[in-house]
């Protein structure tokens, strides 16, 4: 065992300090199994001081870190180029009690989203991002990565919900502002700057976040559309009328379709629509009449299906929520996660099709997303070895339309080489000067986010 | 004329290069007259193109540069220390379309916040910010210090209602990033860095917005209450029953009594009482029965007048808003602006009269203030020679509990020296790297924010 992993245990104790490629294994491959790669070790810290003293070691010895959480990115962003040490914080779970007065909560970076929910629900109150993968996400992942999901038509991302953090610099410094205030005009807002920075400028171990009401009245309807124009005026209607709105998704024929032969789930209409929108209300009263009077009174509703009940949402939900499930049941999708401005949604949409196939003839293109902020999750079925061709077509579309490349998902190592499809050469450049500022010497995740040369990813 | 001035002039014409100091005077004192300084000389451009320019010549001299929108600030940041060139940012007035589909609009940083609720407000629309400056302030100013106002329980700050913006770095780059995306995760935010740096990092020259909708129902509560720990209960209460609180407010019976003898306005009740909460509520429908109903149930009520109707509701903001001209009226105040976290509220306003009276006898403190943030602005008549005394000593009281020295107005040149009350010597570290990988040379706004020594003031 060399110097530094023999310093690693002696901060985290031998049972957290795994060198045995076996023990690594869990750690070096993303979920999804597209992203993987050999860390030197994985350390696993307790607690913030021991994250400082891990990473002042590392820093001393010039080796590079990569960050992990619940391991539950998108993008490869959490898992080893080859050779860093792997700094896992899902053993940073203390749970600090609800503050019910300021209505926030602070949590160490390794809890689980669900566990934050069961903590503090109890309270009346919850955590204003939901989304998929709750049991294994941590908070402090979806800082980093600025997470989204389907509440963010009302609440925001997760930059959204962040009142203050912890966080070790890339020297071993560690940096708390955690008092939560709401008010804060005292120099450069370093919590906004992290969050979203994917582990490239500092380890956040500690997060303090604002919790929302837990609203018990629901109502969700299924709406069939003309097209995606019509489900804009539907979104629209919905804005303007409903101060309960909590949810806008977007689904298309072709993903109704697999979803229905997934799940062996009724047609949810008598005839099929070119578009399908959910939209859900939440409230402290039922808002299922506000719910059925603006349906009622929108021209762009074809037809629509309403449910109040546990039973009945979830239903209506499952149409939207196992196109994933459904998608990778039909084979390997390539993934794209993209947003453009709302009036260019309908165009973007009415080529993605034939842009694919241009490059990848026969392969299926499964559009799904949060209409609300005019983002797709782009599934390309069949795309065989065009799947890089694929990418490129459909981001450069994007990109024309003033659009991201990556809306929720991040860059990671997957989407650094188009990153400057979504940022100019001169925005590129602050960030390497930021990047630079806070961490000279380029020790945390190298390779992700800002694209480095190859043979710069491994230092040690 | 030097040749940087011929240069300046070539760029905005002779009309906006303000060399003589009768005609610099408007610009060199603050509206308070607190602060003032000579500049070298006043520019005012007229768009981005302009602005790059100026700070491309102004950068290549070495000369530094003070920023300055409707010049409404109250911390000195916008005025100059002394040979500075003045950026004057009122002739950037464009106004773009209200984007009606997105509910965002792109304005020049000179709009000010008036103009702005005025091209908004025909859509059905509004900004989420509102402020008693609103004829003078600048929506780019607002943005650079990231102001706060009356309506952040409900819609946040200025960053809040950022979706993106334009600016002229340091050496004459621009960064553009308007296409004001609700998600989009693809590094750094620089919108958000930008937003609160008070013109240190960059010039904002154009800003995208998200508007919020135009609520026509509204209904007001001036409510008794027996302190500020009684006014937490009924705001816990209102935020937990009223999906439509728009706004918590606190004042006390001194500055009551300040504002009854100003205005000549009746006795709100027909006793004194320890503090009164004035809460507003708004929304699509009327919220006078949701407001009166919880205003019946919550035990800290002692009394309470209610008003929907226009004048009604004017005539009880009258007792919260008049207290700065009130307060005026009776002397020269000492002006602070503090946020504590809301269980430190009560301890911190305890102790504030006899803090201040130790320091400087005879001195009377007037508190009032944004309860939801837990924001008060302090002001001490009659401090005499003891105004520096006082901001000391109530700037530590602050600090102890674990409060902003600044809430809402910023650190510009008046609180720069206190910073350290708020934050840590490892995070001034990180914001001075930040200022010197963003502007390096040190020529935007030198002496703001970060302290600098005096005699580095002025480079030209």
């Amino acid at each position: 065992m060399s110097d530094l992993e023999e310093e690693l245990r002696a901060i985290v104790g031998t049972a957290h300090l795994l060198v045995d490629p076996d023990l690594r294994d869990a750690y070096e491959t993303d979920w999804t199994r597209r992203f993987t790669g050999s860390a030197r070790c994985v350390v696993r810290p307790a607690d913030t001081a021991e994250v400082a003293a891990v990473v002042r070691a590392c820093a001393t010895a010039g080796v590079p870190m990569v960050v992990q959480g619940g391991n539950t990115g998108l993008v490869g962003g959490g898992v080893p180029a080859g050779g860093e040490v792997l700094v896992s914080l899902t053993r940073l779970t203390a749970l600090e009690p609800v503050d019910e007065i300021e209505g926030q909560v602070t949590v160490g970076a390794g809890v689980t989203l669900e566990k934050l929910q069961a903590h503090a629900r109890p309270a009346g109150l919850d955590v204003g991002v939901d989304l998929a993968a709750r049991s294994s996400a941590t908070i402090g992942g979806m800082v980093a990565t600025n997470a989204g999901g389907i509440r963010v038509l009302r609440y925001g991302s997760m930059r959204d919900q962040l009142t203050g953090l912890e966080a070790v610099l890339p020297d071993g410094t560690v940096i708390t502002r955690l008092a939560g205030l709401a008010k804060d005009n005292t120099g450069y807002d370093l919590t906004q700057l992290l969050a979203g920075s994917e582990g490239t400028l500092a380890i956040i171990t500690r997060v303090r976040l604002r919790l929302v009401p837990l609203l018990p009245a629901r109502a969700v309807a299924l709406v069939a559309v003309d097209g995606t124009d019509a489900a804009l005026t539907l979104l629209a209607a919905a804005r303007g009328r409903l101060s309960t709105l909590a949810a806008a998704e977007i689904c298309y024929p072709e993903g109704m379709e697999l979803v229905r032969s997934y799940g062996r789930l009724p047609a949810p209409f008598d005839a099929e629509y070119p578009a399908y929108v959910l939209l859900e209300c939440a409230g402290h009263t039922d808002p299922t009449d506000e719910l059925l009077d603006m349906l009622g009174e929108c021209a762009a509703v074809e037809d629509a299906t309403v449910a109040s009940d546990v039973a009945g949402r979830a239903r209506l939900w499952a149409y939207r929520e196992t196109h994933t499930e459904a998608i990778n049941t039909a084979g390997v999708p390539t993934k794209l996660d993209i947003c453009v401005p709302l009036r260019e949604l309908s165009g973007l949409v009415a080529v993605l099709s034939e842009t694919v196939e241009a490059v990848a003839p026969g392969a299926r293109t499964i559009l799904f997303g949060h209409l609300g902020e005019g983002n797709l999750h782009v599934n390309v079925l069949d795309a065989g070895e065009h799947a890089e061709q694929v990418t490129d077509v459909v981001l450069r579309q994007v990109a024309q339309r003033r659009g991201s490349i990556s809306s929720e998902h991040g860059v990671g190592r997957a989407k650094a080489e188009w990153l400057s499809l979504s940022r100019s050469a001169e925005e590129i450049d602050v960030l390497r000067r930021i990047k630079s500022a806070l961490d000279p010497a380029g020790v945390l995740n190298p390779g992700v986010l800002l694209p480095t040369p190859a043979d710069d990813n491994v230092r040690g």
